[in-house]
């Protein structure tokens, strides 16, 4: 089977530099995977994707060198199994605050013995060898998302399940949740990202984290942050675009007075 | 009829800041719609884009304020009405090298009297107003594209045409038909636009370019092209992505000498 | 952020015609929603509507005057977030039986520390404004369906949660629910409807209703709901359809006796 | 191989009604397609319908009694073969002019020695039956369009061309060809009508019409018309969809006065 | 209401021919309509099948002589009601282990009184007939998966369900849960194969199952299941693609020593 | 840039064993590029597929590592520069029957100064490398399909075209033009593609040929052919599908006389 190269440069000590996708364009994915991600993730519950369009990008980052992951919209069993099916290495999976909750995670991701995974590897065959239902449970990783308050009081308790391999910190919806913030972080959801942090050091568990952008990431690995996702692929077009148009109004409005 | 805020804008004098889109997705559409450009064109030669995805986009453009067009892959007037038909309010055509060309382009584009596009307005009666039949002649652009160097030698004749009401300079195109040039241009294609640039002033034509990016489009508005195009949406986004996998793989391999 | 038209026109005293679609597509959606229609609801219900249609046809409404509006399969809050990120002005929400799930409703709909909905507005940005995730809670609109023996009999516990902004009365399921009926209002299921609008006014909470077509809907408002939807478009289609064969036929009829 | 019942049903001398559709849903398709029409035509060239949805529209026609027809959007032969290929009974090819385009358009419609529609029947074969090579030039329908003065004027020859089963009249086209009407028919415009539908019965040849609605395809019969199409989808739904609320909003302003 | 032929054919004492499809297009899903299946079900647990193709491939059976079947991703009612408002004659659930979960499922199949289907019939109008909810109770069935040890402990508490038509045994996912076989069946798990059919018959209620292809399924008829599945299209299809690659490369080796 | 394997493996005389696919889905593009052929050919002329599948298509081949070419619906220069941006390494382009025909064929898919292509490679970039555009000349295939009469006796002017990378034969278009034929060869059209295959081989064009399954194309590899394809996705799904059915009711029959 496919290594998950995700594992093994955690396993080397790398960083790994996560992409996000919300636009539903096997294009702009396929695009996303040669920029030099270690990984790409589709988003499928905040994105504008639909199983199809999740599919058709699943299969253009496999024509990548990066991995595929899928953030899934819930701690849905089916779901999160078709998005198995069809090709993901990894699944992030929103709000999971309780030990009990990380073990249904972990339980949807792994065949049995180990888990509840149903049979029909699919595209897994495709993208991962034929040996894939072999090795799927070695080789997929399983990301429960921090990002409750209850899931910082648990913490430890959800580090301490079997098949987590690693966890992600959601911190806008930390500082909504804790705070009621729109406008991101607050000293408690930042003393709380750093707890998580160093809980999730303690016990081994490599942690990513979302951030709003490439100077976000930087400062993150520095605090300890093992995966970074330098913002989504939206922001970054539009970000830039915007800043396009600035720059050529800007020049245009020097150029002609009075014009814009 | 909903004007054409790029006709006005072009007889008050403004410059025109035109983005180009080659992403399949209506949600890109949108938020490049947001983003401060005066026109959004669909590009349905070297896009990804089919006829489903351009609809949709169309669409999502509407919901903006930016003026939609479409680049059509070629001078076939079946194709050219369907997209007007669809809500383009301007057709940006390719390969436009002859004054008998560009009047199949303004005929395509002209209902009878004027031209021969064929009746059946469709999602032109929502986009534009149910009198669209009424004034589409007067509202919708034709934009020929001026990229051959047959065009460059018959661009009088080609700005002569009556109907014409842009013209659209592919850089690229014309420093490989001129030179065999594939990294850009070419002193001769240089040369080339800059002569076109005078015809079509002369002629009393706007003229529009497809830039690299935003400084390129500052450029061309020194020189007197009142629309540019800073680069497209897939460019955009690659080449900010890059930038953030760069900064932030830079700020790692500060952090872990030995990883990356 | 943009204003919820319907929340301000029914302060107004004015009442909503809202328009019901099961087509799949952007251009009908689009059509609809220049009728007149004060909104628009997707229906992902029992309409034949995939999440990408859907998102397509939100699209398409944003370029119309109408409100969109989405009726979400069932209380499945990740769903429900993603209908709203999606656009939706307001959610109607099938089966709500109990005040708990009323609440539950309520807190898949707005943000903390009012609700529970995740952050990540994607969409609702661009139709809503910058601001969205700031006045979202006030803004989009908590739309539970009483269609249940249950819901009637917990009518006024549903009525009494705080953030339900409007009740919306499914008479189909009531009858089949009540009566077993598949054949229309009975008795019974017609006295439950005017005892739940009793409620709703008594509670000061508008009232709306799906209709079987226009004389209904007018029926309806003389019984005082605020809200009528005169049908869905696949039925308003297919009646017009068959008439339209009809009268042709008839007069085919008369003019070529036994033809057809 | 299946019957043309349109071929069938002409020589019985029966009249047609054709649907015409423009939205690009198969659900809308296959609705319309139970209506009691005897054919379905999916309008390729003003209708808003990608090659994709195309499929999936006859696919769901093919499951009701109606017989399926594509407008393609030009006499392109490529794309006339397609069509036929994905299941087409009957091509109307739009501005067919003159005795040479009428001999294109049978010979793309017809297979060696007839003419020249290449060998690659695919769902042809599904719908029509596994003899579908042997039959198909005898029983798909080839049906150019009348809508240009020189297509007036060459009545006789493009009737005259064997392998044409029938004409169909589009009299937008005309009355703007004729005289730059974009209101409907002018004196001129009706003239030639009358007299395409009277060279047609000498020849003849079968004579279809594009309507307004019902009432103008009843008056078409009675001028001798075999086949009408009393308008399309789109207008048939937003027309009775503005009348429902139109109907609705009369009623509400009796009942609330100073509301709408 | 169009009767179902598998309830018809069962009666009648004949087996049923069972396809499975997943892959995700209307064209094969006819094709394979019109090789003989008594029903053709679409795969939407392990099948790459959203949405949007599954209600496009529904269409497309619907116009072959076999009856569409859905194996739905999960007990999820909201995801069964669509599935057969979209045209299922038939729904195959994953996973059901207890008679509560069997009863469940016959609750969201059927309409009210019987069960708490809620009403909307969309597209089982159109294959099913005008009458559809009157008769839709009786004509669409019900088959519950048995693919779990603890399925097999209550198979005959499950069997004993009103509404459970038939019952689909999933050998894979048995094995893997019984043993953690990833090579398919074992002792154990054959036998509890044998049990459940045993006890199927036993309580009067039809037995299927999945098979590994035509050969194996040969096999289940012996042993007196009266609906089996020889295997699914992308395996018939990728084994058979093999078999022709191997084929030709054999005879190449032979020609070209050396080459391949 | 990525090297085109099957210009490689022609130059080292292996022969190429190629795939066909007509169903509009990535997934069953991907597993047949893992079935072992060198290269999958996307048919957009007969096949049922739209740009927007075989976009994705393509993708999936990408993931794969067979080679992936285009069979473009005509010799429709915009059409093909597409494909090409899309992602082919290959054009097969049907009904080439003149010198001329095939010099238009190559400059279509030649940069200048070689040939006319347009400037903007896409999705070429991602498939290809950075250096698409400096090599895409060299390594694209341009091959021309001769299957007409005319082709037959142009076949030596053809073949000496300069950029003619290969010819490939379209047995059964032949044999309709040559014979009428729709039962397959005929001795005419079998002598005549013995004297293309002849006339390439002298010409030191590689001839490759479609054929009807494994069986022909071993026959086929031994008159000479070196490139292959043993028939298309549908016939083998279907074939094998029907296959199955016949083993099971086979069986069938002998368990239960008087069923089926």
């Amino acid at each position: 089977m496919r290594a998950n190269a995700i594992r093994t440069n955690l396993i080397d000590g790398k960083v790994i530099v996560n992409a996000w996708l919300s636009i539903p364009a096997g294009y702009s994915a396929e695009g996303i995977g040669w920029c030099g991600f270690d990984s790409v993730t589709v988003d499928m519950q905040h994105g504008m994707i639909s199983y199809e369009a999740a599919l058709c990008m699943l299969q253009a980052i496999s024509a990548t060198p990066a991995v595929p992951i899928v953030r899934v919209p819930s701690l849905d069993p089916p779901m999160i199994m078709r998005m198995l099916d069809s090709g993901a290495y990894g699944i992030i999976c929103p709000m999971i605050s309780t030990r009990a909750e990380a073990e249904a995670l972990v339980s949807a991701c792994r065949y049995p013995p180990v888990g509840t995974r149903s049979f029909g590897p699919s595209r897994g065959l495709l993208y991962g060898g034929t040996d894939y239902v072999a090795h799927a449970n070695e080789t997929v990783m399983v990301i429960p998302m921090i990002e409750t308050p209850q899931a910082v009081e648990e913490i430890d308790r959800i580090l301490s399940v079997v098949g987590v391999d690693m966890i992600y910190v959601g911190p806008n919806d930390l500082a909504m949740a804790m705070d009621g913030s729109n406008v991101g972080q607050t000293p408690k959801s930042a003393a709380a990202i750093i707890h998580i942090l160093e809980r999730a050091k303690k016990a081994g568990i490599p942690a990513g984290i979302f951030c709003a952008d490439a100077e976000d990431a930087s400062r993150r690995l520095e605090q300890g942050f093992v995966l970074v996702t330098p913002g989504n692929d939206f922001g970054t077009l539009t970000r830039a675009a915007r800043a396009a148009v600035g720059m050529v109004r800007g020049r245009a409005s020097e150029l002609l007075p009075g014009g814009y």
